[in-house]
């Protein structure tokens, strides 16, 4: 399925991951669902290695996020393993059963306590995950992992994706020269409610993990949780962030630190563009929406609007019709149930300002505004002048690829 | 464009709605925003006539919405102009000069007060309503008024609306026969948080304003607002129901009078049947859905449950795909923030349970379930097995024609 779909229009050549100490992927076919492809990753973590994690907030996890969430306890990580084609969820006492064997065997192959393996899976939901494929396929995954298996292991996680994820970003801490490399999937099922779809990021900066929780769990709120593309939350959203440790910065225990400004501008701006590549992968997606709004009552009134607007599907087939039909707008901010006046009101499409206070613009032209909505990138602000919250959301449109994509899916 | 549709495949044909005592319709063309077809519609009623009604919740209501709030305050009404093409939203100070003109402009024709007028209008939201045009045409609209205008009413307030639509039911209070007739319109945009779109209901029933507006408030909650199209509720839902007292049974003045019951049963079934033929012709609709929901902690809590599955996109094209996917369902589920319990939730479709307390049912057979979904009625039934709580919600599929009609409507 995966395979017969083109590539996004929106699509981004995968960047330069450069090995990074401490780290070994690699990616196998393990014949789970689809023919032809890979399905099975797995990642080795130096011993040492700290990890941090966000998950869905649905009420009907996958059996991985449950085991996931039990693992972060711990705090440290030696292995990772993900599965496309089976998500492992609504499979009872059989699901958790899976995860209990495939966490034992990465376990034995890495030498480590069952508990710092992690597990995700992607794909169907309620089929019961043929865990013995996995089984069978991870010794002989695990003795080809090598420091360059990053662009094999962001394709072996694609279910419907069309292009595969990744970004890289480099930055100090206290001096010390550290990286912060990820790869994500996603495409559809794609409304965060805490994180969203899978992410796998590596740091070799020195971090405890509490440390590393906080900085993921605030990235997470202003990045992947900034975005949607047909508002269904998924039962197996995962972000997982491992810090190796490898560069030898001095240590840090607050994530307060004045020491880690700088890191903690790389990862969020490293988070943003990975939840932005699963955007612009979004099921049928030609254009990206950048939702940006101003005057609310609070931030998180502001977002709410935001969102509200990127989940709309008459917002989204008008942007898909390149129809600046900016009234559509309007319903989304009334409907979101924040505070809002109609009076106050202003509306702008591409840098127009459309409507303001509540009617229309005076002589206002079109033409700059039908030129915009021509392009691959829609920019919409609304300020709802009533205070000093802002918040912005992305997403994409909504098409009749999504249609065709999701009609279809499973058989 | 509305001209251009091809009739919804759920489409119902509109039922003989009989003249009623006290109430007169009509509908003209006066070329709003439609070529060729009637967009105008007004109603005269009895001298007496009470009424009672229900509104969007958007913060951005159009300025009718606005009008009949304030009318409803004095109880009676006197006659309703409804126009299609043009819906008089975020239109400021000039859509409430508009609302004052039109209301003036009936008030002198029928000789009641302006408050005695109601307003609504649908159509595109942001532009300034051509109310002169309304103005010239109502004299002679309202010369034509008649006993059995009402189809020809349903007619012309469609806007994106491929069948006309209507409803009747005749009933008793203490005795004395009694009718309800109305007609509604509305296809996309439907989210209902109040009401829903416009629907105009009548009764020759005697009953006092506040009477009424508790039966209506009560019948909507289990009605139009258990329905949604699309996710995206209108700045301009309105559903009025008047009542004309012409059939003369005894007065009632307490909406929990037992000698309501039948009127009761009638009036919400009547609503009932009007929300679900909104649902019918949703736009580019081919199949209903009803989704039931059980177990939940409260009612409240089952009809969340039940909207969150209506409002996935991802169900809703697995519908119009003929796939029984039901891990959306679950999906949809674990997203409604509501209580629910992976490990008691059950999930069927077309009577047939697929998976019972968290896991695939043993030797699930999907052949019934296949042939289910070729149909044109889908059933989805959930129970969350966590107490007494039941609710419902319909809704239709979401197909390529939802992005034809949407991508286009406006231009």
């Amino acid at each position: 399925m995966a395979d017969a779909l083109p590539t996004s229009p929106l699509a981004r050549p995968f960047p330069e991951l450069k090995p990074m100490a401490g780290v070994r992927f690699g990616a196998t076919a393990a014949g789970i669902r689809y023919a032809g492809r890979t399905d099975l990753v797995m990642a080795e973590f130096t011993p040492g290695t700290t990890v941090a994690g966000v998950f869905t907030r649905s009420k009907c996890p996958g059996a991985p996020v449950d085991w996931c969430r039990a693992a972060l306890a711990g705090g440290v990580a030696r292995a990772l393993v993900v599965n496309a084609g089976n998500a492992n969820v609504f499979t009872g006492r059989a699901g958790y059963e899976a995860t209990q064997a495939n966490a034992a065997d990465a376990a034995r192959l890495t030498q480590c306590a069952a508990s710092e393996v992690f597990l995700a899976s992607t794909g169907v939901i309620g089929e019961v995950l043929p865990y013995r494929k996995i089984s069978d396929a991870l010794p002989g995954l695990y003795a080809t992992l090598s420091d360059d298996g990053w662009e094999g292991a962001a394709r072996g996680i694609m279910t419907t994706d069309t292009f595969p994820k990744g970004a890289v970003r480099e930055t100090t801490i206290a001096g010390t020269t550290v990286r912060i490399q990820g790869i994500a999937k996603g495409s559809g099922m794609i409304a965060p409610d805490m994180a969203t779809m899978l992410a796998f990021i590596a740091t070799d900066a020195v971090l405890p993990a509490p440390v590393l929780q906080t900085l993921l769990s605030r990235g997470t709120e202003k990045s992947f949780n900034c975005t949607t593309v047909d508002s269904d939350t998924s039962t197996s959203d995962m972000v997982l962030l491992f810090a190796t440790g490898r560069a030898g910065n001095p240590a840090i225990t607050d994530a307060h630190d004045p020491a880690l400004a700088d890191f903690i501008q790389a990862l969020d701006s490293l988070l943003l563009e990975l939840a932005l590549l699963v955007v612009r992968d979004g099921e049928g997606a030609t254009k990206m929406m950048h939702i940006r709004v101003t005057g609310a009552t609070s931030d998180e009134s502001a977002k709410r609007v935001a969102m509200a607007i990127a989940n709309s599907p008459l917002v989204k087939t008008a942007i898909a019709g390149e129809d600046a039909n900016w009234g559509r707008v309007v319903m989304a901010v009334g409907k979101s149930g924040e505070p809002a006046n109609r009076d106050t009101l202003s509306v702008g499409i591409g840098g127009t300002w459309i409507a303001r206070n509540g009617t229309v613009v005076a002589g206002y032209d079109e033409t700059p505004v039908v030129a915009h909505m021509k392009g691959q990138e829609i920019e919409i602000d609304v300020d709802l002048g009533l205070a000093n919250g802002i918040g912005q959301a992305w997403t994409c449109d909504l098409t009749h690829g999504y249609i065709d994509i999701n009609g279809s899916y499973r058989s």
